[in-house]
C-alpha cells in the first residue's frame, strides 16, 4: 500500500465514503487508490466548483463528510466560492488538495502556488501530509477536524511523492466529537430575560433549525415566546407537521420593522443579526435599538438540547404548532410567475424531497405555498456565493438516493456552475432542476437603487442584464444529457413539474417568468 | 464625485480601458460609475473565471492592463485559477474586488471573508482604498504596480462606502516602469561562456518571445548557437518570416534527451526549465547533469536587448533563419484528426490572427504545420489551470477587434470556462472556436501510467472519461448564443473552418476526433 491507499483505507473506515472529484496528474495515486475501496463512490465533476458544492450538499444530508479530490491551488480555487458557502453552513468536508512532490515545490513548476494561503480563509484545519506514513494519522485528524464543533470543511494537502510511496501505516481512527452539551448557566439567564422582558425574540438558526430544534422551538412559540428563524439556513424541515418559526427578512430595514418593540433577542445555534449588506445610512446589525441579547447556545453547542431546556424552564407545553396539509387545490395557470411555479412545486412535491434553493429573487415565490405542502426539508445558500444550486443538488441526491431533490435556480445563478448538469446525468441522480429565466441579475437591479448608485445607464445596463442573446436552457441542459422542456405558463409547468415528480433520474425544467 | 467614479476617472485616464465584470451589490457604485465613463467598455461575463481569463488575454495583446470586477472573497476565488495562469503569463492586470463597507466588516456578514489571504498567492500587489480619498491614490498605484517589471495581476480591494462617499480626490497619475536595462557583466559573461561550450544552448521565455526577441534570438542561431523556447510562452508570433526556435518537450526525459551533450545552458526572459510534474525516479531539474547554468536577463529585463547585446557581442550575423511560406497543399481530409485539423488551420488562418491554445493533447497536431503558415501570433497556458482559452480569446478580441482569434481547446478544458461563449455572442467578438472532443482527459490516461499509478480500474477510469454521456457541444454553444457545427471527417472541419475564417463574429466548432 502507498499513501493514497493509506488515506483512502482511512477515509472509507471512518465513514467517508463519497468522493466528488475532479483530478489532475498529481492525483493519479489518489484516483487509483480509489479502485481499492469499493465502497467509496467517486464522482466525477466537470468543474471543482461542482464538486465542492456537492460535498457540502452531502454533508447537510449525511451528517458526515464527503472528500473532494482538488488539482493543487487553482484546483482549489475553482472550488472556493462553494467551500465559502459550506462553511457559512458548518459542513463538513474533508478537502483532499493535490500538490507536487514535496521535493518538487522548491523549483516553482507552474502549476506551483501557496496553497496553505489560498485555502486558510475557508478551512477550519490545514495539514499537509508529507511523508507517506503519517497521511493516515493525518487524514484522521482532518476528519475529526471536519467535525468541529462546530462542523467546517478542512483541507488535506497531498503532496504526490506522499501518494505514491508505500507504507506501512495504512489507517488511523478519527473521532466524532459532538456538539458540547447545553450550559446551564446560560439556559437560567435566558429563561429569567425571557419571563423578565415584554417582548422576547428567540432566534434559531444552524442546528437549532434541525427537526429536534424545531420541536423545542415551537414548545416555545407555545408558551408565548415569539420564535424566528435566519434568512438562510443550512438545512431546515418545513411542511405539513412541521413548526415554521418566521424568518428573518433579507432586507435589514424590514427586518427591523419586524423586530420593532422586542426588547430581548435570544440566540439558539446562532449569532446576532447582520444585514446582508450594508447600504448608506442603514445599520449594520439587525438588533433594534435598545433591545438586550443573550446567546443561549452558540454554533458549537447541542442547540436543540439548550432550547428543550429553556422550553422546560419556562415551564413550555409539551409540544407546540405545526403546519397543517393544505396544498393548493387549482393547478397552476396562466403567465408563468414565481408564484404560479410555487402552487405546482406544492401541488406536486413528494413527502421527504430536498428542496435545494439558490433561486434568489424568485424563491419566495415558492416558498410561501411550500409551508404547508408536505414535509419536505430545504438546503439555502448560506454564504451568498451563487451557483451552489446544482451541486449542492448532486450531493444531496448522492447522500440520500431514495428522495427526490429539487434543484431552484436563478438563470444568473445557474450559468455559473451549469456544468453540474451533466454530473447528475452522468450518475443517474434523481434531480428536477428548475431554472427560473428572467435573463437578467434582477436583484441588483433592486440594489442598485438600494445602494444609492441611482440610475443605471447604457453602460451599467450592460452588467445587470442577462439577455442579449437570452440563453436558451433547454438547449445547454440537452448538450449536458439531460432532458429538458421550457414552460411558459402556469399549465406547462405544472405538467412538466407533475411529470419530473412522477419519475425517477435528472429533469430540467426552464420556467420563462 | 464619489469613490468609484475615482476609481473608474483614474483607471480610464491612465489607459485602463477594458472592465470584464461580473458585479454584485457591494460593487453597485462601480457598475453606476462606468456610465461617466463612456471609454471603459464593461464586458459582462457570467463567471469570474470568464473575467479573470479575458483580463489575461488582453493584457496579453494589449500590453496594458485591463480591470476585472469581482464579488469579494467568492468572486476572487471563481476567478484564481485564470489568475494563477496570469502570474505566469506575466500579465498585467488591475483586479477590483469589490467588499463591504469598512464598517460592515467586523460583522462578519454571510459574504465575509479574508480577502487579502484568498488574493495573496496570485497578486504582485494587494491594498485596500479604505477611504474614498485615497481611492484616486491607490488606484494609480495599483496600476503602476501591475506593470512590475516583471508585470502581473494586483488586487485592488474596494469597501462599499469607499465606493459611494463623495471625494474631491478624483484622478492620481500612474506611471510605467519599463523593463530593466540589460545587465552589461552579464551579457559579457555569457558571451565568454558560450565561446568557451562545446554545445551551448540559450534558452529563451517571457519578453524574449516576443517579436523583437525572436529577430535577436535567431541571429543567435545564425552564429552557430542552439536557441530553444520554453514549452509554454505567454505570447510568440509564429509563421513565416519568423524565427521558431526549438520547443523545450513537456515531458521531462524527452526534454533531457534533446539536451543532451549541452554543456551551458543560458536563460534570457525565463529561468531554468523544471519538470511540469514530479514522476517517480524521474528528475525534476531539465538540465543535463554537469551542465553549466547562466542568467542573461530575468523576467525583469529586456530580454530582447540583452539578446541583441548577446548577439553582437558574439558577432552574429545581422539576421537569422525565419520560416519559410509553405501551407498545406491539398485540403484535409478523411477521419478527424488533431493533424488533419492542423492542415485546415494552416491554410485558412488569416495573417495577424491570434491563436490561443488550451489543446493539451490535441494541441500539437495543429502547432505543427501552423509553423509555415501566414504569420500569427500564439497564446499558450502558462500556468496548467485549463479552461482559460474561451476566456483568453474574449480578450484578445477585445485588445484587438482587427484581428482574427481562434481558441483550441480539450473538451475537459472547454467545459471549465463554457460560459466564455455567451460573452462571445454578447459582444459579437470575431472568435472561432474550437473543441476538440475526445470525451476523455486524455492527458490523465498518459498520466497515470507515467506517475507509476498503474491501470485505472472501475474507480479510476470513471474520473478519467468524459463520455456517459457525451457532451453535445455543438447544443451548448447554441444555447449560449454562438452559431454551431460539429465535424466528424477532415472534409467538414476544412469547410467549416474556412467558413468561420471567411466571416466575422463568434464561431463555433466540434472536432470530434
Amino acid at each position: 500500500m502507498n499513501g493514497a491507499d493509506a488515506l483512502m483505507r482511512t477515509l472509507v473506515e471512518n465513514g467517508v465514503t463519497a468522493c466528488f472529484a475532479n483530478p489532475g496528474t498529481s492525483e493519479m495515486q489518489f484516483v487509483s487508490a480509489l479502485d481499492g475501496q469499493p465502497a467509496m463512490r467517486p464522482v466525477l465533476c466537470l468543474f471543482e466548483g461542482v464538486a465542492t458544492g456537492a460535498a457540502d450538499g452531502y454533508g447537510r444530508m449525511a451528517g458526515t463528510p464527503a472528500c473532494t479530490l482538488l488539482h493543487l491551488g487553482p484546483g482549489y480555487g475553482n472550488g472556493l466560492a462553494n467551500l465559502h458557502n459550506a462553511r457559512r453552513a458548518y459542513t463538513p468536508i474533508v478537502n483532499v488538495v493535490g500538490d507536487h512532490a514535496t521535493y518538487h515545490r522548491q523549483y516553482d513548476a507552474p502549476l506551483n502556488s501557496d496553497i496553505p494561503s489560498i485555502v486558510a480563509a475557508n478551512s477550519l484545519w490545514v495539514k499537509s501530509a508529507d511523508s507517506p506514513d503519517e497521511v493516515a494519522a493525518v487524514t484522521a485528524e482532518a476528519i475529526t477536524a471536519s467535525h468541529g464543533p462546530p462542523a467546517g470543511p478542512v483541507s488535506l494537502i497531498l503532496p504526490a511523492d506522499a501518494a505514491w510511496t508505500e507504507t506501512s501505516t495504512t489507517f488511523a481512527p478519527a473521532s466524532r466529537p459532538g456538539p458540547r452539551a447545553p450550559d446551564g448557566e446560560a439556559v437560567e439567564a435566558a429563561a429569567r430575560a425571557i419571563k423578565a422582558a415584554k417582548a422576547p425574540v428567540v432566534l434559531i438558526g444552524g442546528g437549532a433549525c434541525l427537526e429536534a430544534g424545531l420541536v423545542q422551538a415551537a414548545r416555545l412559540q407555545a408558551a408565548g415566546v415569539r420564535v424566528m428563524a435566519d434568512t438562510f439556513v443550512a438545512r431546515q424541515p418545513r411542511g405539513a407537521g412541521v413548526f415554521a418559526p418566521a424568518r428573518m427578512q433579507y432586507f435589514g430595514e424590514a427586518a427591523l420593522e419586524e423586530l420593532a418593540g422586542t426588547d430581548l433577542m435570544v440566540f439558539a445555534g446562532t449569532t446576532q443579526p447582520v444585514a446582508f449588506f450594508a447600504y448608506p445610512d442603514r445599520p449594520s446589525v439587525l438588533v433594534p435599538e435598545g433591545c438586550a441579547t443573550l446567546s443561549l447556545a452558540d454554533r458549537a453547542t447541542d442547540a436543540a438540547a439548550a432550547l428543550q431546556a429553556l422550553a422546560d424552564a419556562l415551564g413550555a407545553p409539551a409540544s407546540g404548532p405545526v403546519q397543517p396539509l393544505k396544498r393548493p387545490a387549482s393547478p397552476a395557470s396562466g403567465p408563468l410567475t414565481p408564484q404560479a411555479c410555487g402552487v405546482a412545486v406544492a401541488r406536486h412535491l413528494p413527502e421527504g424531497a430536498i428542496l435545494c434553493d439558490d433561486a434568489v429573487t424568485s424563491g419566495g415565490g415558492v416558498a410561501v405555498p411550500c409551508m404547508t405542502t408536505v414535509p419536505h426539508e430545504v438546503l439555502a445558500l448560506t454564504g451568498g456565493a451563487i451557483g451552489i444550486g446544482g451541486p449542492m443538488a448532486i450531493g444531496a441526491a448522492v447522500a440520500c438516493p431514495d428522495r427526490k431533490v429539487v434543484s431552484l435556480n436563478g438563470d444568473g445563478s445557474a450559468m455559473y456552475t451549469v456544468q453540474s448538469l451533466w454530473t447528475m446525468a452522468r450518475e443517474k441522480l434523481d434531480v428536477t432542476v428548475v431554472v427560473f429565466a428572467n435573463h437578467s441579475y434582477r436583484i441588483l437591479n433592486i440594489e442598485m437603487s438600494r445602494t444609492g448608485a441611482g440610475q443605471a445607464g447604457p453602460s451599467a445596463r450592460k452588467l445587470l442584464d442577462l439577455g442579449d442573446p437570452n440563453i436558451d436552457w433547454v438547449s445547454l441542459a440537452r448538450g449536458l444529457g439531460v432532458e429538458a422542456v421550457r414552460c411558459e405558463t402556469g399549465e406547462a409547468f405544472e405538467a412538466a413539474f407533475a411529470s419530473a415528480m412522477s419519475q425517477r433520474g435528472p429533469r430540467f425544467i426552464e420556467a420563462a417568468i
